[in-house]
């Protein structure tokens, strides 16, 4: 296991296609193990959503260019992880 | 295990029928595992609930046609987990 | 193990008989497996109950059958899980 | 494994005897495995107590007539588990 | 595994002897396994701590001593554990 | 194991390179097992991000140089962890 | 194992030598298996720090030299455990 290992992605959406679409096809993407998608805020057309995607070697750029043929716009980055293991954000008294 | 794993719905019902009929026809779909009921809010006519059904590749359009021939009415998909391992959010300073 | 695994119930009784009769009246019904019941409330004449089934297969009609003959009114049911495995309720960011 | 399980009792006492008389009396009891008493309050005269136990068909006219016999007395029982297995309260959006 | 098991006491101390050389002292009174003692307040001429003490059968008499002869003052016992299992509080609606 | 075993990072970057990038460098430098990059905070220009890494006898200097080589800069070690084992922050009531 | 295994230090330093030195120096006294250290303020000239060491048989003399060879100053002892068990603080309802 190595590269990208899991990647925290706020991203805006329409209403179509659904949450669950965007789930299905990021999870066939290669070297990805598993993806969970969470509504953030619902507006009058759009959806924030944030979406964690968990695997091996994740490739960024396709993992963006897939978000985006299905009408999404990524926001930011929330959280990367990267290495052999994946490494826990640590709570410090500076949060 | 693939396709979706995990799904959260925001639904909206009336009194009748009540939730522990909800809860055994969902759990007798094809390929679910588990269904858990949660009460959100009730009103004089309705009451809000929070379905989240665990199983392995998911059919969303038979648990959607489920939730409405028993009267309800999906608000949102909270939450949709897919892929060969259940990946939870994780919680970013973002939230 | 299928159908209704686990029920949380919110009850009004009075004083009389005391939660200790309630638990114990509840888990000696077939197929359930424990009972909890915590005080949510006390007031002059009745208390707030919330009771928690777990169990195979639990009969509703009799559990709500046992808590009217001891004097228990079902307000509502706040969690139902059903199905082979029990799942939890997910927090969402829209709880 | 059955009857009562568990018992959470809020107990007020005078100050003597110290609850450390009250844990080893009640640890005494047939069929308790365990005592946790826990300082709720402190008066002039009195203190609050809350008192956990634990076990295996739990006599409680035994443990009321103990805790009384040392003066405390018995404000209400804030839970009460029975049952084979040991089932905790489940946090509800009621709650 | 029997008697007292588990004793958090709030005591008042001077400055000296520090804190240390409490958790040593009564870290080697007969069947104690181990010693916690956290600092809950500091002022210009005494300090607050919460002293935890783990073992079997413990002895309070003597820990009393030990606490006094090193210029201590228990001011509350806070939780008191007795009998074969270790039995943690409840979190009840009442606290 | 020895030497220094994490390290809790507070760094401010451009935009550009994306923290994807900083993930990845970080993870191929030598003794490192894992790297966790988390947004805190983002500006028009800049991003102010919680980096955590995990490993074996850490290059602090080496760790230092590729950040800053990437257009990052260090404002605060927010924690260290070193020796044998991973010791954890202790909570007290000072914190 | 016994004597003291955990202590916790408020220390306030000068900003050089950095943390990472603190930490690498404390890891390496005879005992010492780990440590902690958390920033919790950061000033103009200064910064409060939390250390956490772990081990066996720690000698507190030996650690607050190095502590002061370093320019640090020892606050308070905000924690220590001692014994052949590491005991954690019980949370209580006078906390």
């Amino acid at each position: 296991m190595k590269g990208l290992r899991r990647l925290v992605l706020d991203v805006l959406k329409p209403h179509e296609p659904q949450t669950t679409v965007f789930a299905l096809r990021l999870s066939e993407i290669k070297n990805v193990d598993g993806v969970n998608i969470h509504l953030s805020e619902i507006d009058q057309a759009t959806e924030s959503i944030k979406i964690t995607i968990l695997g091996d070697d994740l490739n960024y750029d396709e993992i963006k260019r897939v978000i985006e043929d299905l009408g999404g716009v990524i926001h930011s980055i929330d959280e990367v992880v990267a290495g052999k293991i994946i490494v826990e954000s640590v709570r410090t008294e500076q949060d």
